[in-house]
């Protein structure tokens, strides 16, 4: 999508297996190669010079998965299709759609699709706001000190 | 809801005729009782101190509409459900679940839900913003001077 489009509505394209909309293209999810994650498309629905925040969609594919991270930029997350869990913080939660999920700052997550259906979710953000940090050994210990969360960490379902 | 809430997971409640959260409470749409709308609710699903854009939910009942006005904010808009019109400028134009709609500043729009299905939508707004203006009649004739304008203002479907 371009920048302050003057398109004034873009269409939903429910031609294929995953959402898709006229002119937004589909990107890839990160670009750093460090961080790990599977599966996971995202398209910028709206990014606005004239707009303190952005509206992206992510479509996490079965089986798949977000990077886990934290950044001190808070998420305000609406699932849109599908099916999945989340970890935020100490906790792992089902999810489906419509749900909202908030992250707060500086607060681990990652998402991840149910084994047999996508994972589709918009997410608010900042339009300025931090990069995100990835965990090192002694955080991603201490996450697994949790059996919920190791559980969910190797791919098992909540 | 509260600002700020720590509740990370709020669920969707399908089990309405109308889109529900838990801890979402359903709120008029407006209180500016010179505004003139039909049979809209808001409830707003994100609002907090530490981001600077809120997430809204505008249901249309079938039949109604929104308030006609403008504002220097921007609104993009995901429609969650639904069918319906919306007057943005100059055009009116038909739109259904999932479609983009961008509202730049300082332009006329309206939503209207089609004669027999709600319209739902997410509407991303700067948390600091301005009131809307509502048109005043030379605005107002300006608008009907152009007939598929005036067609939708008298909610004849496009």
């Amino acid at each position: 999508m371009s920048e302050d489009s003057d398109n004034v509505v873009r269409r939903f394209d429910a031609s294929g297996a995953s959402f898709r909309w006229d002119d937004v293209p589909v990107l890839d999810y990160k670009t750093d190669a460090a961080a790990p994650y599977r599966d996971v498309t995202r398209q910028t629905l709206f990014k606005r010079a004239d707009m303190k925040s952005e509206l992206r969609y992510f479509e996490v594919a079965a089986g798949g998965h977000s990077t886990l991270e934290r950044h001190r930029h808070t998420h305000a997350v609406l699932v849109l299709r599908g099916l999945g869990a989340c970890l935020v913080g100490e906790r792992v939660l089902r999810i489906g759609a419509h749900d909202l999920v908030t992250v707060p700052p500086l607060t681990w997550h990652q998402f991840r699709a149910a084994a047999n259906a996508p994972l589709g979710f918009l997410c608010m953000v900042d339009a300025e706001r931090d990069r995100p940090e990835l965990p090192d050994a002694e955080a991603l210990q201490r996450l697994m000190s949790t059996p919920a969360l190791a559980a969910f960490l190797r791919g098992e379902a909540p």
